[in-house]
């Protein structure tokens, strides 16, 4: 059995495991970012924690991969930190085989989720996926044959900017019309809540207490799955344009599987199902003929697990 | 020097010819495809014709690469045949490995197009390449890093039957919305006659002489270039929609380059200026910095000379 480390890096926490060949995460830990202290600090630290893992399990570390909030070209350069004060440009692989002599990759945080579930978790065994991420925002990664389609600048995957509707909704980007604008679980809850301004009689409303600020996507599931007519047309509203989304990505890159993980994902059967409808209506027919429609399965382990499959 | 057969079949004609390892046609020629009487015998015929080229130039032929119009898995077996009556399903790699004894590839006819563009056209010399076909229909085909992605059941790079709008212009393929309805040369022909119904003191209406059943895009574009407004306005809508389906590729693939080929393609500036213009509203920055947007290069050696790159 070989064994890897795992490294999924986030704004405060990073979590770090030891991963042996199936995917398995042998022992994991987490410690603070402390991005202030420099990336050199940081990277020493995680190095640090990999080394008391392997030393505790008595395992030999044959690789570092890494999961990064931002775009990754190469699998070794961050064009730009979204979350750290850390140089734009910086070529983090060759930094951390210098802090630790072991052969390190990297890549984005989500792009590294979909290499988890493809590898590992809902798509093992598929030789395409595209993994789609519906939480706050809209995230997303293509694996075909093996390889994360990452693009020419990191950019690859970015499915949650896609435009669905000309001059539509505003997004968070700044630009509008964008599927995430639409489906993620901010995008339910702002038409939920436009559509909670003008409309108070319905259980959705009830069960918030009438608190427009405390509405989340699960509320409008919930009440959906209770029979709640109101909330029921937020989620078929929810699934048409997940649908419509997700008809253009089959069009584009035609995998054998999408899978579905975040917040909005977890609704499960209520949206899931009026979704497999609506995609008749916008994906090509050959594009369905055999398509498996998965919930992610990695969950919490995903950026671990996933940011070992880069150097299993 | 190593040589290869290219074969481009169409529903009328086949264009046959030997292609050397820079992607140069040594010779070719055209046989008529005559599907009703058989793969088995057309395929016998392209072997004799190939064999014959071969000959005539004293060089030996080491693959055959073919392209086919309709779904292609595994570079073999074709899914079904939109032109030839011809049994689905059929292995046609392996037909043709049978008749010639030569290692034998096949992909869908664009995206063998967009395989010839990347490695000997417009995209040479860069890892990833979108190719976009703007003729009577949308077509496409990805490259990146060597590789076309085909798709599950062929079905990779249909980028035509994207949805741009939902519910919105009726496309060929039944369903509504597409990519294609808005840009192609139909496209354009659809919307430019929709309006020519209701305004006719134009110079777009001049230079048809008031008969929209010759319309052409381009005339349209050669109204524009000679500063028809109404014409104008008509390439400016036809550059919108355009933008937003290439914002989508670009947001999803992250390719280093973007080739259009077809006519539409032809307008030139009058077309991507604008285009370029528009797509800062669709696509994501990081997608544009260092973007080529290229006109194909090889127009109809394209066929041949992406066959044959298929097994180059």
């Amino acid at each position: 059995m070989k064994y890897v480390a795992g490294v999924d890096l986030g704004g405060t926490n990073t979590k770090i495991g030891i991963v042996d060949t199936e995917g398995h995460i042998v022992e994991s830990t987490s410690i603070k970012t402390d991005s202030m202290r420099g990336i050199e600090d940081t990277f020493t630290r995680i190095w640090r924690s990999i080394e008391d893992l392997a030393k505790k399990n008595s395992v030999r570390v044959e690789g570092i991969g890494m999961g990064i909030p931002g775009p990754v070209v190469d699998q070794s350069v961050v064009t730009f930190f979204a979350n750290f004060p850390w140089e734009a440009g910086t070529d983090c692989s060759q930094l951390m085989e210098r802090i630790s002599g072991i052969p390190t990759k990297l890549d984005n945080d989500v792009n590294v989720i979909a290499l988890g579930e493809a590898r590992f978790g809902a798509g093992r065994g598929y030789r395409s996926s595209v993994t789609i991420a519906l939480g706050t925002g809209v995230g997303g990664g293509i694996y075909v044959d093996g390889k994360l389609i990452s693009g020419m600048t990191g950019a690859g995957g970015e499915i949650g900017h896609m435009k669905l509707v000309k001059d539509g909704k505003l997004c968070g980007c700044g630009q509008r019309g964008c599927f995430e604008a639409y489906t993620s679980a901010t995008g339910i809850i702002r038409e939920a809540t436009s559509r909670l301004l003008v409309n108070k009689t319905n259980a959705l409303y009830e069960r918030i207490g009438g608190d427009l600020s405390v509405l989340e996507a699960k509320d409008i599931f919930d009440a959906a799955r209770e029979g709640d007519e109101f909330s029921l047309d937020i989620v078929e509203y929810e699934a048409e344009y997940l649908a419509m989304g997700i008809g253009n990505i089959l069009n584009i890159i035609n995998p054998k599987a999408i899978i579905l993980g975040g917040g909005v994902a977890l609704a499960g059967d209520i949206l899931l199902k009026p979704l497999r409808e609506k995609l008749k209506k916008y994906a090509m027919g050959a594009t369905l003929d055999g398509l498996e429609i998965l919930q992610a399965e990695l969950g919490n382990e995903g950026g671990v697990v996933g940011a070992s499959a880069l150097v299993l």
